[in-house]
């Protein structure tokens, strides 16, 4: 099998025409670029191509910047925006958490097991308690309180400026059109109900009054209208009329843990296409 | 085991209060009346308490009537809203359909196969379409086609006065609210969606546009908010990009049938007690 | 879009080599044949390639014939084993019931709203129980009861030998080692459990004896190793110490209606490649 | 509400007679003991009855001791076998782990998030690296390596004498049939498959070289069979081709840690009666 680090994954998305497949795969193996792995998706009412691509870099016969260059005059070809996204650079993720702490172990723990290849470089808070969590996994801290949101911010953006992605791990904070604007598709939050249902506060709650059989968790990039990004994955769970609200939300917090961390692999694997409002998965 | 003819189910809903359950034992004991199953909850929010006891009629040292009057008496002292079914009496059914053929397939098949305890009484369709479908399974088929609503109306309910259960299986129909008021909690309908996501018409269409990773179905009670009824049993079933409009219909027919079965399934075994805009299924 | 009938399907299993993807992109570019769809699959431990690609007649340049020849020409460069499939040519399905009628109704319903992308040529069971049902649904249906094994599987080969593919609907028949010779991966049957679970008969008997909480049915190709064929689809639902065998079996069928169904669209729509005693479905 | 403090727990099992809920409300009635919940089965194949009564000790007219003489002499009368747990007496639960962290964990933060009713008393482990672990959640930690197993278990039993439950959190130790003996029904072990398949060592492996579509995981009760004991607890999630070995192990984990958790939580909450090799779960 091909190390990970030798690995590259190409993303593509562009208006469907013929020959883009056959153009990809020539430029590929005529730098000797074997493809290990390929999804692709043809979106018929939007006339959309989507295709993401992992091949072997040992394999190379040129090298990078030839390759590059070769994508780059076929991406021009088609019109197709497009990234390259290189296995020997791990991601660097900033976790942001409140005194929720069920997601953030979730992911710390999946991070030391494995299952999450990237570095998480920071978790960020507006509590201390999240404190002695970040330190019994060896991740950086930074305690940062909301008192005037525009300096939290500014704050914030010094310390995840070179991130590839901010996870909401139940952050229970609403970020400013501006934080949101510098990291578009960069942004994971996770919501506790099954979107587009329940929006807002409190939706474990808003399922009990309205007596649902089945409550759900949603994980989706963060825009500006609150909970209406592109969902990423969602799953449910049942539950019946024995179910306080706060059995809802202990039954919801498996599926959170789930939901994210789910989202957050896709993402690091670089497997989402967002498109429109919605996103491409190819899982 | 006891024959189904021979069983009596109580269902019972009062506030809550000490004493209840010892009661209705000892009057169902105290007429031999041996409990053979039993279910309850209590709603500390609404200070309700719900019950639900199946007991051996052959097993009676009394008589029905003297323990009818053994529960009115308890009853009155609970305050408690009660009903009492035998097994012997099969609930009467309607089924409305209209050119959507699944849900009425799948309940016509479970009928046959003996899944629901009951006398489906007849098929009511604005279409013909419906026609040849219920005569293969020996059901009688009205054809009321909608040219004046009231008149149609008048006509169905001259036909289901006597019915117990009147099941809208995609029947695609908006009732007039007399027709509902005649009909209290004894109209089932499914929704082909997750209930509150999508209501109103074309919830496929409304999942494929907002890009969900679920779709679902709801059945409930209907009242006259459209969609907003209690809310009886809920699935899901995962979805991806690659599913056009039409895959969330093929996919969510399944979902319909085992939605609405169940639902059906629960109110002819006197499994649901509606309080609120909520249901207790002790399924 | 283009019309099902336009599209061809190529399906391949190799041994995994470089060059594969780009050659078989090129060949269907240079005749034309625009790629609809693709999916592929790696097995590292096999070390065996697989793809199905979906591409379109109406845009080709050349000819079908043309294009074989291309194909065949790059197929042997790889020591592939493929086939072509065309979608104006509808595969032939014969259907085999007994008594159990829940997956006969499913499967002709489902072919009744198009779901299934075939013709159903015919149903065949060794009980006469069947016959309306096929009648309703306009299919030919033939009753060959097993009195003497041998000559009743010969009638059975005589009938069916022009089909495409055989499915057991609740059979309960076993077949023999020259019949199942005859059709390699082409027959279908659904077993009530989650295999390897629950080999043999009765399996919802020995569920319930063993006490689970989720019970399985399970869909493959027969072999003749009994309940031992490659699994193409599985689920299960979950049950309780309330559940008498009488409820694992209402339960089951519907599982059982769900996985066979799904595993025959699968293979309808050329999404299946067997392997070993494994197979790869692109779903 | 009732403090969880001052709610008593009545389990009962019985040969199947008249008169045994009457009696038993009648009791507690008479003793002014409120019934909170009641959930009651009968297997009509074992003729056996089952009941789990929650009852309001703070309403009691009499004391607990006369409570108790009045339930004991109704558990003469039908040969009742029944215990009584006091929601004041949290149990004590030790926690056994091996190398494998993902249920250790979990269970560790489900117990600090109050998830979990009970006292985790220790963590007990053959290997050093639980050992931070168990100190990040301040739970005392034994470190038993396995040279002399006999002396070992010893070791462990002088540990764990005054434990009401002892949970294998993928422990990996087979114990031995003295050990087990003095823990009847109070040892849950988590095993990686859906019991029975795939009993013994690698379930993973063994699934993915049967190539099944679904993977799952049992908690069970462990007796001297191997994998045999009664299952209080079993999910599944879906696989295909595109999973190795590896792959089923993450999928894996969050089965094992949920499936684990609720079988421990049922039996802190005194949902489970055990008889012959199956269990009843109020759940």
């Amino acid at each position: 099998m091909t190390a990970a680090a030798e690995v590259g994954t190409l993303l593509v998305a562009c208006p469907d025409r013929k020959g883009i497949v056959a153009s990809l795969a020539q430029v590929l193996y005529g730098h000797g670029a074997n493809i290990l792995d390929s999804d692709q998706h043809t979106d018929p009412v939007a006339a959309m191509f989507f295709q993401r691509i992992r091949f072997d870099l040992a394999s190379l016969t040129t090298d990078r910047v030839s390759l590059e260059a070769g994508i780059r005059e076929v991406a021009g070809r088609f019109a197709m925006e497009y990234r390259i996204e290189y296995g020997n650079r791990r991601k660097r993720v900033a976790v942001f958490a409140s005194k929720q702490e069920h997601c953030l172990y979730d992911l710390l723990i999946r991070y030391r097991a494995g299952e999450l290849d990237c570095q998480i470089a920071m978790v960020i808070s507006n509590h201390e308690v999240a404190a002695p969590i970040a330190r019994h996994f060896e991740v950086p801290f930074h305690h940062l309180p909301i008192d005037d949101k525009a300096r939290q911010e500014a704050a914030v953006v010094e310390l995840v400026k070179d991130c590839d992605l901010l996870v909401l791990a139940r952050y229970m904070q609403i970020l400013s059109p501006e934080f949101v604007a510098r990291f578009p598709a960069r942004i994971i939050n996770i919501h506790h109900s099954f979107l587009p249902a329940f929006v807002g506060a409190n939706p474990y709650k808003q399922a009990y009054v309205r007596g649902v059989k089945l409550i759900g968790a949603t994980s989706h990039y963060v825009t500006n209208e609150l909970d209406e990004g592109p969902i990423i994955e969602q799953a449910v769970i049942r539950c019946t009329h024995r179910d306080s609200v706060d059995d809802l939300v202990r039954k919801g917090r498996d599926l959170e843990k789930r939901v994210l961390a789910a989202a957050v692999r896709y993402h690091l694997e670089d497997r989402i296409l967002v498109y429109g409002n919605k996103t491409v998965v190819f899982a």
